[in-house]
């Protein structure tokens, strides 16, 4: 029997050393990119025989390399997200006229997808400005708390919708943050009729947001776009009336995607 | 016995299962977004009664989810690959002084880092023209054939250029290639000596590019930026003109990183 047969307590074809394996390479972040056998254990949960079983083999497969008395991630793990990336389309599609708008506004812009109630950022270009945004591509946030996951949410089907709002907690992150679904369902309404969600310091103090659909041939939204700012620079109504200028980027990547095979379906 | 305790032919500590479940989230690319079980077996050289199981368990585990009749990656699968970038720094610090490069100069400019015999691509920015090179970040490319590779390896302690020449094939890619050890030894010496690289059409016809190291406090060569443009563009008298502007980039993000703490040991 090999050993990806057995099932240890959860559902019997699942294949728990492969949990354990992947959880092992996020276990390392940016806070913690060198980590000794002990750390991964108790931040993995599991024995340093184990951990060290594991260790071997990510080594022996390239993802992992000792580094003086610990371990740290190679390069290689980059293609196991980037074979997601690659896939993707709208970054590559979306980045140049992101630059466009970044470079004739002045702020940063973002691209984003809809993953469960997250939005995960999949392109990113940082404004001029020293006080950007600076999200990764690959972080995510609540979807409700941001304009780019209000759009994302608003043009979801209502059963999907539904589905998304009863298991998510809306936490109150600042004063201004909508912590009310039936407040969050109203304010989903206005961003379907106006075409646009503007967020004013509901994530971060200063930070001021609006974004827009991106949407396939079909008229389905498939991601969104922002642009971003710190409230010292633009006021919310001076965003708003940047716009214009996202929804025409907007309008670019959806014909540049039109021509895309892979977002054709 | 817990699933991770065996080992099938190889050493006895290699969980066997951990590097099918890798192998299953590589086999989707950018060619092949969305697959079907028997295509997934098929390419992972797996039965589809062991694909299955690793599929349940990926999509237990949020990294796949399914599509129609076959599986696709979620944006989870990033959150692997990104933990490295993000604890890398480099590339943060880079984007902007790449940026820059690119308004100045029209030309597309990457950053890479050295994976053995590979140079792997971690920060990109486009040029302006619609012939600009499109390697995504996390690609990679044999470091013999490119200037930021030539000058990783140009850097290398003595003993680890011996040993990654020693594996390498030399392959003949273009009529311009270097294949020959002796040659590119001495290629190498010379970009040590002038402090930069010029390759010319090597790895890709009309593809000129010139690359510089990034060195760390100690003078250690960590990175490489590079710029790169079709030769019907620039002549490559013409980029080694513009190797003074990478040089600025390059001593820019140097004094950016010397403030970093990751990028410190």
């Amino acid at each position: 029997m090999s050993d990806e047969e057995e099932g240890t307590g959860r559902h019997r074809d699942f294949v728990q050393s492969l949990e354990r394996g992947l959880a092992i390479i996020r276990v390392f972040d940016a806070d913690h990119p060198r980590l000794t056998v002990s750390e991964i254990a108790q931040s993995a949960g599991l024995t340093r025989a184990a951990v060290r079983r594991f260790l071997f083999t990510l080594t022996e497969l390239g993802y992992v390399q000792p580094h003086r008395n610990g371990y740290e991630l190679t390069p290689q793990v980059l293609e196991l997200g980037y074979s997601y990336l690659s896939a993707l389309t709208f970054p590559e599609v979306a980045l140049p006229h992101l630059e466009k708008l970044v470079a004739d506004t002045g702020e940063a812009s973002e691209g984003a997808i809809l993953d469960r109630d997250d939005v995960v950022y999949v392109v990113r270009v940082p404004g001029p400005a020293l006080m950007t945004i600076s999200v990764s591509v690959g972080a995510r946030n609540p979807a409700y708390s941001t304009a780019l996951g209000r759009v994302l949410l608003a043009h979801l089907p209502p059963a999907k919708l539904d589905a998304v709002l009863e298991k998510a907690e809306l936490k109150p992150m600042l004063p201004n943050t909508i912590t009310d679904k039936t407040a969050l369902r109203a304010e989903l309404a206005r961003v379907r009729e106006q075409g646009f969600a503007l967020v004013n310091q509901e994530l971060e103090i200063g930070l001021v947001a609006v974004a827009v659909p991106i949407r396939d041939r079909h008229g389905q939204t498939r991601a969104a776009i922002n642009l971003s700012t710190h409230i010292g620079r633009q006021t919310p109504e001076a965003m708003r009336d940047l716009v214009p200028r996202v929804q025409q980027a907007a309008a670019d990547i959806e014909l540049g995607l039109r021509h895309s095979i892979s977002w054709a379906d």
